[in-house]
């Protein structure tokens, strides 16, 4: 039961996050592997990795965060992101099935959040282990931007698949031409 | 009626075609307002800019340069695409309406599209303005691609919304730090 009133700021990234399953099924759910086998760089991710990188974030990152902001304040660091945890857990599990697996964590998660937070609570501080403090509404932004961000990546590894595909239309193709110029990726 | 067998190629690249209307559904339709109204670069295109550039597309560019390849082949240049076309035409018009219109108007276009091209069409020719010859097969992996890349600039402009509220976290985001630096966006 959600019973504090919730502030334009938590519900907007809220409206945000929970569009983030619907987006993933819309795009990816049956598409042809013709499609879908392809990494954002050489060395990038497939959609399937950055599927499993969205999980490792709501099972590791995001809420837990939270409830460290919440419980310890920044009085002990953030517990460090596993950016690669899905390269081994997720070997073998079906594209569509980690999809799922990202929608029943995300709604979880933000049922979680509603109970967890408040409008009181979004300018307390917890410490990030190499950014420094930082508050619960920069990360419940961050956690959206981040979900942005890698949607992103899924789009520039569809679209890498078909780099060869688009003939001399590459070079009006940002999504394509940064596939190849390291320099566009930050690290 | 389609009487025709369509190849892998025409299916895989209608199969994504097709689930663009129900991503820009599922991203933006209702979307608050605080999240779109930002655009991609500083003089970049808000995501109504974006997908009014899509509409333009539908209207003037894929299926008349289809067109153009299978009644005329590279006798006939295609004619331009006015990149810019939406400022003026869709001022005012709601986002939610421009992303129902240009659902409508696709849908039609890969109805259109079955009728038209078979797999023995894929090798036929036209003329592009400036690229020169190009096929009718690089011409439809170029409509999806360019659905890719388009719809990785809404994620763009969603993100820039909340640039200044991730704090310190920017310097991990690179959809936020691609915003500022010129260089990564091909001309």
């Amino acid at each position: 039961m959600v019973s504090s009133v919730r502030s334009d700021f938590i519900a907007e990234t809220t409206a945000l996050l929970a569009r983030t399953p619907e987006v993933l099924r819309a795009l990816l759910i049956g598409l042809p592997e013709g499609w879908t086998d392809t990494p954002d760089t050489a060395d990038g991710w497939r959609p399937r990795d950055v599927v499993g990188h969205l999980i490792t974030g709501e099972v590791t990152d995001w809420i837990a965060r939270t409830r460290r902001i919440l419980e310890q304040g920044p009085s002990v660091p953030f517990d460090r992101f596993d950016r690669e945890a899905m390269l081994h857990r997720d070997a073998g599990v079906p594209l569509d099935d980690l999809v799922e697996r990202f929608a029943a964590l995300r709604a979880e998660n933000l049922a979680t959040l509603g109970d967890l937070v408040t409008d009181a609570d979004l300018d307390r501080r917890g410490l990030h282990p190499s950014l420094g403090e930082v508050t619960l509404r920069e990360l419940l932004a961050t956690w959206a931007v981040h979900d942005l961000d890698h949607i992103g990546q899924i789009h520039a590894g569809l679209a890498g698949s078909h780099d060869a595909a688009v003939g001399p239309w590459k070079t009006y193709l940002g999504i394509l031409l940064r596939r190849d110029d390291p320099s566009a990726v930050p690290g």
